[in-house]
Order: structure tokens, then C-alpha cells, then sequence
């Protein structure tokens, strides 16, 4: 039976999503059935990427402006230098051949990596599935994440 | 024999404390039998909330001064915003109809979450028992931590 | 047969690099088996403190003057206020008799923990192996890293 790979992407900094991509693609290279639960922040990845989400009440709003979804905003957890950084990362990943992040989810979904959504803090940042990336698979709480990890040769939290 | 979820709470953002809190009552109801380890700012979440600790030297009354306990003082890790970026989540769960994080630490308790604290770290930055809440069931070190992650289903480090 | 911990060391800062190395030198002293996998920021745990590095492209040159390597530059997670957190915890830990990180290293080696760079992201920031501390034994990628953690009873992202 394929050994099992639970990542929690809690992270939305492009380095860290970068990280758990890495390990989400070599683990499906090497067979593995792997599972991406996003929460949080690690939501924006999953974003699409659109102007203002019609989201209900002034503090979901505000929220949605600060925190805009779309995997070309994402910033990094270190020297982001208000999206320099992020530039410099993304032009260091063309010269080093390293694909993007975009074509990164795709390269995923189709090696079979699943991708779930977690339904808890979907609520609480007034997110819905229309505003979700079609990759995503599954809506789920944390019932389904522990069910899986406790199946999990790896289980990690980014 | 119940499955055993041990967890590392190193940070002190509230975004991160709630996630590792939504993982333990998650495993708490499914007979899970979970294990907070709190060490390094993750200590600021079982501190009691009071003004300044009795410490001894200066180095550590300045810690204390500028890292408060108590968790209605933690930052988020992202989009603080000097405090506005709180403020702004506890609205929003609120809005959400998700409990405090008040609560939350009482409800872990009451369904058998095991709070225990890092002696290694408490030592360095000047905290004691006294300065803890009443939750916390145990103090003790990385060994005692590793001897139960050996026994863990899921490990992680938040 | 010895227990298995595989720690990936991501981030590079202070903090949590001592949480890492508290976990790896607990554990090694319970005689399991550890290896930390530097990858990214953590690679500035494992750099040699130089200078500047002679690296190739504009980027990387930017990126070498703002994200130096050498243990003795790593900043903190929290409470970093341009370096003076960064003292004051080295304060703290001289006065709780808690080794510096560089003694730490080398102490950890001594105790048989393995240290492995990831090459992917040596490559991106134009790190090579002259580059790194002699303690590092192996550089590898993500695939050895799953090999390893597949074996692990104990695996952890920090």
C-alpha cells in the first residue's frame, strides 16, 4: 500500500507554500498519496485571483483587501521588503529552472496530490467555493484531517 | 488503545495557537489522547494575565515587559497590524460563532487536552509555576517530550 | 533498532533553530538516530560566517548582502527589533548556562546528529558546498529527505 503524506499548509508566505509543493511533488513522484490540507492563510494559495470577494460584513471586507487571494501576492516569511523580496525569490526561481507557483499546482493536481479546503476558517474569512481554484477536491474540518494523519507516514504543519 | 497526538506549541501567534487548539479538540472528540507541549513564546498562552512578573535580572524584566503573557495579548502572525489585525480576528470569530480562545483553553481541559510547559525555556525567560495558569498539568523537558512522540501517531510543531 | 527523528530545519531564525537543536540533542542523547535537513532559511544555520559570497548574478549578490549566513547573524522570530532581541537572548541564555548555537553545532556532531543541506535550495540562492560549515555530511534533495521520514517515528517542520 502507498505510504500516506499529510501536509497542514497553515503558511501563505511563498517560501513556505514553495517548501510544501517540494515535498508535495517528490512524495507523488516517488508514489506516495498525498493530501494538502490548507487553513488559514495557506487559503490565499487556493484563492482565485480576482479584485474584491462580495463578501458579507465590513470586517470580512476590510479583511479581503488586506489579505488578497492569488498565489502571485503571496509574500515571503523573511525579507519580503513590502514585495521586493518576492520579485527577487521569483526571479531566482526562473534563472534556477524552478518552476512557478502557478504551474506548480497544476503539476501537482495532475501527478494526483489532493488538495483540501479547510471548511473552519473558510467561514471565518468569508470565503466560498466559487472563490476557490477548481484543483481544490475536497471541503473538510479537522475530523478529516486527523482521520487521514492518523493514517500518515508524514505528517507535517508549514 | 487510543491514538496519541502530541503537539509543540513554540509560537505564541494567536492565528497558530488556534490552529493547534482546533487539532486538539478535534482529536479530544474523536478519544484521541492529546498532549500540548508549550515552549518559547508559546508559554505566552498559559501565562496568567497580570502586569509585570516579579523576575529576577534586567534582561528578563524587559522580556516580561515586552513579551506580556495572557492570551488576550497574542499577536497574529500575519497582518497584526499592531494589535488591529487581533482585534479584527476575535470579530470575526465572534461573527463566526467560534469560542474564545478563553474558552477554548478551558473546554481542551475539560476534555482531557494535556497542557504541559517546557522547564528548559520557563528557566530562560524568567517564568515559574506561579506564573502559569492552573491548567497546566505538567512541567517537563525535551526528553520527556520525545519519549511520547515516539509514541505519537501525529507530531507536530506549531 | 534506534528510533528515527527527521527534523527539516526551514526557517533561520534563532529561536527556532534552538528549539530545533534542543529536540536533535535530546534525542540523540536518548541514543535515536537524528538528522536535521537544512533547507532555505536554515541554510543560514549551516553557512560559514564570511564576508560576502562570490556568487554568480545580480540576485544573488543582493541576496547574500541582505540574508547573510553565520550562525551569529540569525534573527528572532519575535520580538527581533533590529537585532537588540537577538542580544538580549543571548544574554538570557549565558545566564541560564544554555550553550551558544555555535557550541551547540558542534556539540550535536559530536553526538552523531547528521546535518543535510538541500540541494534545491542551495542552487536557488547560490549557495555551494564551500560555502557551508564542515559538520554538514550530506546534500541531498527533497526524495532523500521522504526516504528517511517514511522511517521516521518522529518527523517535524520547523
Amino acid at each position: 500500500m502507498a505510504e500516506k503524506v499529510n501536509i497542514i499548509v497553515f503558511s501563505g508566505d511563498l517560501d513556505k507554500v514553495l517548501a510544501a509543493f517540494n515535498l508535495a511533488l517528490g512524495a507523488a513522484a516517488m508514489e506516495m498519496k498525498v493530501t494538502l490540507f490548507f487553513t488559514f492563510w495557506g487559503l490565499n494559495v487556493i484563492r482565485k485571483d480576482k479584485k474584491v470577494s462580495r463578501t458579507r460584513g465590513i470586517m470580512r471586507k476590510i479583511l479581503s483587501l488586506v489579505n488578497r487571494g492569488g498565489v502571485r501576492r503571496l509574500p515571503l516569511s523573511r525579507l519580503n521588503m513590502g514585495g521586493l523580496g518576492r520579485s527577487m525569490m521569483k526571479k531566482l526561481m526562473e534563472d534556477s529552472k524552478i518552476p512557478s507557483l502557478e504551474e506548480t499546482i497544476k503539476m501537482a493536481q495532475q501527478m494526483g496530490v489532493e488538495f483540501v479546503a479547510c471548511t473552519t476558517t473558510m467561514g471565518m474569512m468569508g470565503i466560498s467555493r466559487e472563490d476557490l481554484i477548481p484543483e481544490v477536491g475536497r471541503l473538510a474540518g479537522v475530523a478529516t484531517y486527523l482521520g487521514e494523519a492518523t493514517e500518515g507516514k508524514i505528517n507535517l504543519f508549514i
